[in-house]
């Protein structure tokens, strides 16, 4: 095409809290796909509390950013050029391209948006990644049996609000930790939990645990860490488990953080504690898409966007993550009909 | 018998590190064995870190003692009175009694003590509960694959010393952590462990462990917590498996005890931790006693037990438990040939 258009680029490093240095918005020339390339347009941009980690200077599972970069993530996008024979002009996709108004997604990579399931930012939410972290990381680390009590921190965000729908739908009872009324209202009103703490209206959280989960904990989805974490840690049951996903309330720590020590908390429930990441999963990654798009498309779980509009508040809606200022998944509309 | 000898009351319980004033010396009058009943002179007697739990006041995997009880452990001790068919006087057996000269024993709890196969206090040690908890812990929880480097905490106790030894004998690299040059002499000339780390000697457990395992960490038998696991945490290759046996260096405190968060570092590792107790491998007992009876009769498995000679000296020997004083199992000599 060779015209330009607009990318957020790696500008430097953040210490502690990213905040918008950390980040520069450039034209940059639209590039040309390649054999097997996809040009998209894109329509919507996902932010992740993942992508805090990218930002460090250091090995993890996720490949480091290098200042300079354009920057990173799954996009929803119209296909405007294909060198796929699987894909023609106007078809909307999802898959790992580019903060910007324009990107190059592999053809093997992407995976086709289907509006008459979902709009197509769920795309990005309970049909993309944080909607399979849920499934593989509920069921297959967190293992909960129907009856046990299942509780979840980052309730109300992207993952979180998917672990217990299923949760619920596998007959669990289920708690979920939020920071608002709104959330919690939400978790409790539409998404069928059976309780939900706003964390941000009580410093006891032991005691909002005992009303809410009166039989204690048999499985713990967390997304958080700190002191949500070190609550439900004193209420594990007998082999309960606890499949960490994130630990979002420590992202942003310089320092390694200190808290209660858990391990001796483990040993008379023979409780455990599993790190996992959803790539393990890529393997079964279409029986999970095809089971969430059954339920979404049947009302079973329900699901919830932040939409922030315009490529240019990409970096404030990354940023809001830490503030828990989403509802459900917090995505960037950078085109489309409505922005 | 209507006879009197001595026994062990717990006198009070301990706030934070227990002393001499728990334990109360007294003369009590030798019971008579009911049917199903084995009365025995005790000739050796198990101390154990897990006793210190029992000292609490609070619900956990082992009921408390309450003050006034006759202390009780695991004995080595003599049929003196049988009533049941299958012991006669004279017998050795092993089993639950009490820090007595002379204990009831239940003839469907105990086990018979083979000294051909081993001097009698090991079956308070590599061929009882401690060795049955090394076996479990370590194959069924840490479950090594062979060329995995496996850590062990409290390498030179009773547990550590016989999970170093299996997983040696499952091809592993096995580093151990003990508290005098004394210990780490004996896993790495006598029980074959591939290195050492002599804790007291080093302030820089990382650096420690960087040199010892160098391919960083597979399996950790834990049985310590505090700064050891702290390191090791640190070092969790990618599927890692922690099993946590024992968190020593903790019982004593009356707070929850604080140290460096540890679920944020499970996460990109894809680590495990799980508390195990032995017990609830009760059903495999037998499997893991005969396997450990041919390793040590083999001499596959070597043990040592540190013996306090007389009963009067029993609360001292399991006070020493926590300055690290034994080599193997911590056992005392009530009676017997030697005594």
């Amino acid at each position: 095409m060779a015209a330009t258009s607009r990318a957020w680029y790696f500008a430097a490093r953040p210490e502690g809290e990213p905040d918008l240095d950390c980040f520069d918005l450039r034209d940059h020339e639209v590039p040309d796909p390649d054999p097997g390339q996809l040009l998209v347009e894109v329509r919507y941009l996902s932010v992740d509390p993942y992508m805090r980690g990218r930002m460090r200077d250091s090995e993890s599972y996720a490949e480091p950013w290098e200042v300079g970069d354009v920057l990173q993530g799954i996009v929803v996008g119209e296909v405007v050029e294909s060198e796929h024979d699987r894909f023609e002009t106007g078809d909307l996709v999802t898959g790992e391209g580019a903060w910007a108004e324009h990107s190059l997604l592999d053809a093997h990579e992407v995976a086709p948006v289907d509006p008459r399931v979902a709009d197509p930012p769920a795309y990005l939410g309970a049909l993309g990644m944080p909607g399979r972290t849920a499934y593989f990381g509920l069921l297959e680390v967190g293992d909960p049996k129907p009856g046990d009590t299942v509780v979840v921190s980052g309730a109300a965000g992207a993952v979180g609000s998917v672990v217990g729908q299923i949760a619920t739908l596998n007959g669990c009872h289920v708690v979920g930790f939020a920071g608002s009324d709104e959330k919690t209202d939400w978790l409790t009103e539409d998404l069928g939990f059976d309780a939900a703490i706003n964390y941000e209206a009580t410093d006891d959280y032991r005691a909002a645990l005992e009303d809410a989960a009166p039989d204690g904990v048999d499985v713990y989805f967390d997304n958080v860490g700190g002191p949500i974490t070190d609550a439900v840690f004193t209420k594990l049951n007998l082999d309960a488990s606890v499949a960490v996903c994130g630990q979002i309330a420590h992202y942003n720590d310089e320092e390694v953080p200190m808290g209660p020590r858990k391990l001796p908390m483990l040993i008379a429930p023979r409780a455990s504690v599993e790190g996992f990441l959803v790539g393990d999963f890529s393997g079964r990654f279409r029986e999970a898409s095809e089971q969430l798009a059954e339920w979404v498309a049947s009302g079973q779980i329900e699901h919830r966007e932040t939409v922030v509009e315009g490529l240019d508040r990409a970096p404030e809606a990354f940023l809001g993550l830490f503030a828990g200022e989403n509802i459900g998944k917090q995505v960037v509309q950078v085109s489309g009909p409505d922005a």
